[in-house]
């Protein structure tokens, strides 16, 4: 009997400015680890969670992790025996996609231990079945980069008709989170259901030039492109000081700065690890000083997706 | 004295599927004719239009050629006498960019005889300028592909943004002209100023797939992408016939098929020549069975813009 598969899989960036629910990108960290071993007993279980203060269901069916695991397990016709460890190696209700990495995270390691059936982007669909039942909405904008790494557009939902667009070299996210709570409802109910027509012309002229810029490298391309006048604007008074941060993060050399997935996450991008390191202390300081605690990271765009050690 | 410059500027498709007022492209043809001659007055005078049944302005800041030639020399600070000959060889009011057409050949004929004062980038503003004149409005979707040639995307009109688009070798568009007249005034009227943020996360996933699809020559994925979930569904009662039109360029094995600028004329992209030639037929079929007369025009993607001959 095989001893386990441990895997590691990142957080994600959604919502990538003019990007809402089509464009999102994986961190190197942080992440989760999730753990899946052999048993006697037929089925899956979820016999272990740490580092969620309790608060993530232990039913498989109504965990992210486990509901994709098991919806793998009933599509490949799996009657063995699965364990699932996971540990939370990353805070949840941030916007950094924390339900998305553990499902990504499950499908992997219990496609490893039944021998690989599946190709990693034939995992994907299980994947989103599970964030699903976090987060209500089937959408891959957090599972996609998370499971397969990189930059990756989201064409369609419904078909899953994704895309890794290339990015350039020299890349960095740097990702703050204030520790404050964001509902996701009060996240999705500040969005107006209409936007104007001009607004749709900005965001589709940005969202072109966007993928335009990370495919021919042009750095201030991509800068002027990362701009977000639909969503942004409407949930910037979720997060206390946003605006302050984000400017700090413009003054410190960001190519851009704006909401990660639902919030209260702000990432912003650079080119420059120095801007990058500068920007993540500039950012933190603001919220500091009104007493907000937060975490800052710094990462390149992560390539590998979720990963098998 | 110079014998003076012929120059030809070609017909463009702008709003094209889900780039509503940032993406345009070049046809070979058909285009305008422009002619600018020195003379011995100074200033300039618009001495010939054909072609136009008598229906353009003749006096020069009140033509879209004449107002974008003058602005030129007036930025360079030329002396000389200049007069202007338009040959419109192509219809107006089609939804082809006529307008722009005569702008961008104006501009080019007169830089060259100036002895080439600017760049053609640099020409740019003065043809935007000279089509607002005709248009109302300040944008560069339809001038810029007359202009320079190719699949531009204008990522922002203001400040004239605007980036090449490579295309993929063998993409074919045709373009059915039927005569009925849409007033600019209706075709705008039509467009609701708000969009359903639903139909706003299809448009810009759709525009970063076409984006794509045209730099990695996927033709399935730009298929997939050139799709037009806002203005399109607005206008096409506008042209009759028109999801009977677009129904039988699909059916020939179109990638796409939409309205070009703001209509009546109707364009699709194909990646094979008899299949296009196909389409050409049976959506003008469709139109004479209705007693609607049309032309149709099959072309690659024009990528030298407006040329000296």
């Amino acid at each position: 009997m095989k001893a386990g598969i441990k895997v590691f899989a990142p957080a994600s960036v959604a919502n990538v400015a003019c990007g809402f629910d089509v464009l999102g990108f994986a961190l190197n960290h942080p992440g989760d680890e999730i753990i899946a071993r052999p048993r006697d007993t037929k089925g899956l279980e979820i016999t272990r969670i740490t580092g969620d203060q309790g608060k993530l269901p232990r039913k498989v069916e109504k965990n992210t992790a486990g509901f994709a695991a098991q919806a793998l397990m009933n599509h490949v016709g799996c009657d063995m025996g699965i364990e699932l460890e996971i540990h939370k190696k990353m805070p949840f209700g941030s916007g950094l996609g924390s339900s998305a990495a553990s499902a990504a995270g499950a499908v992997v390691a219990v496609n490893e231990l039944m021998g690989r059936p599946l190709t990693r982007r034939e995992l994907l669909p299980f994947a989103v079945a599970g964030e699903q039942i976090a987060d209500g909405a089937y959408h891959a904008d957090n599972v996609a980069p998370s499971l397969l790494g990189g930059l990756i557009l989201v064409r369609d939902n419904k078909t899953l008709d994704f895309h890794r667009i290339p990015t350039p070299k020299g890349l960095i996210a740097v990702v703050i989170y204030p520790h404050i709570e964001i509902l996701t409802k009060d996240a999705r109910n500040v969005i107006q259901e209409n936007v104007p027509l001009n607004k749709l012309i900005v965001q589709t002229g940005n969202i072109a030039a966007l993928v335009l810029g990370m495919i021919q490298a042009d750095f201030d391309l991509i800068s002027r492109a990362l701009q977000d006048v639909v969503v942004e604007p409407q949930r910037a008074n979720l997060i206390p000081h946003f605006y302050t941060v984000k400017e700090s993060a413009l003054d410190a050399g960001a190519l851009g700065c704006s909401i990660s997935g639902a919030g209260p996450s702000i990432f912003s991008l650079f080119n420059n690890t120095l801007q990058a390191e500068a920007a993540a202390s500039a950012m933190q300081s603001i919220f500091a000083a009104e007493g907000i605690a937060c975490d800052s990271f710094i990462s390149p765009i992560n390539s590998a997706g979720t990963i098998i050690y």
